[in-house]
């Protein structure tokens, strides 16, 4: 990747405040929206989800993920063309009495200001998707694989 | 669903052209972006997607998909609320030799006409996936399951 797609991704990273979440349901493919938050070191992307959702459930059978971060559509760019990032990764559950999770829970906080009221709810939980390998579509022929120390570093720059 | 949600179901259709596509990919999840269109009797979803891509390898592999469309974000609806559908069902290539291919390729045309020089190279095809099961989220605390039949109309109604 050159300078003018790292930005690029950094951008789409920025503006982007939901994912596509794969996951295994039962062995079959499963796909939820989520809203997600960088890490602040940029190591793991954050969710923070209902222990009464399905992708939950799945999250905690099966650790695998995929997460995918798409430009919206818009009348202008051809639909095949929009950019877009995929992740594959594990998620694992952020234990509410770790040290990590009151940064975790800030970070995420930051990006959904308006999520705190479901902070408060007791079957809420914070998972962290750490990234094994990235795929960023910035349009037509232009794929790229991502190393993970770049990504990590597009996501501490979009905070 | 009442009749309002059902119009906001269709809505949704009308205006959203692309999927997030989740596959199993050596067993673990996918996911991809998809241009997609209605099978004119509904009962079906369409996409054309090429030889060489992962999704594609996947789907031949193992037919089990999720397809989730969403409402892009805006700055006014809250991310947690945007409607969006998740359709799992099973992913079927159509023979570009059977009676099917002419009809789903101008289905998929009128939804996407500037793919028609994707439909002049060879290794395209089209995969209509077969809705098993579907759930619509509407908004906050507003989900649905979606019977196959109603999901058909609304397919059709879109179009």
């Amino acid at each position: 990747m050159d300078a003018k797609t790292r930005l690029e991704l950094q951008q789409l990273l920025k503006t982007s405040h939901v994912a596509s979440l794969a996951t295994l349901h039962g062995g079959a493919p499963a796909v939820s929206m989520v809203p997600w938050a960088s890490a602040t070191d940029g190591a793991s992307l954050l969710i923070h989800v209902s222990g009464l959702s399905q992708h939950t459930g799945d999250m905690l059978a099966d650790p695998r993920v995929a997460l995918m971060i798409a430009e919206p559509e818009s009348s202008g760019t051809m639909v095949q063309a929009l950019p877009r990032v995929m992740i594959h990764g594990a998620a694992r559950e952020i234990d509410r009495d770790s040290s990590d999770y009151e940064a975790a829970k800030r970070a995420y906080l930051e990006r959904h200001p308006r999520a705190e009221v479901t902070f408060d709810l007791g079957d809420f939980s914070i998972f962290a998707i750490e990234p094994r390998s990235t795929r960023y579509v910035a349009g037509f022929g232009r794929a790229y694989d991502v190393e993970q120390a770049e990504l990590a570093r597009a996501l501490r720059d979009e905070r």
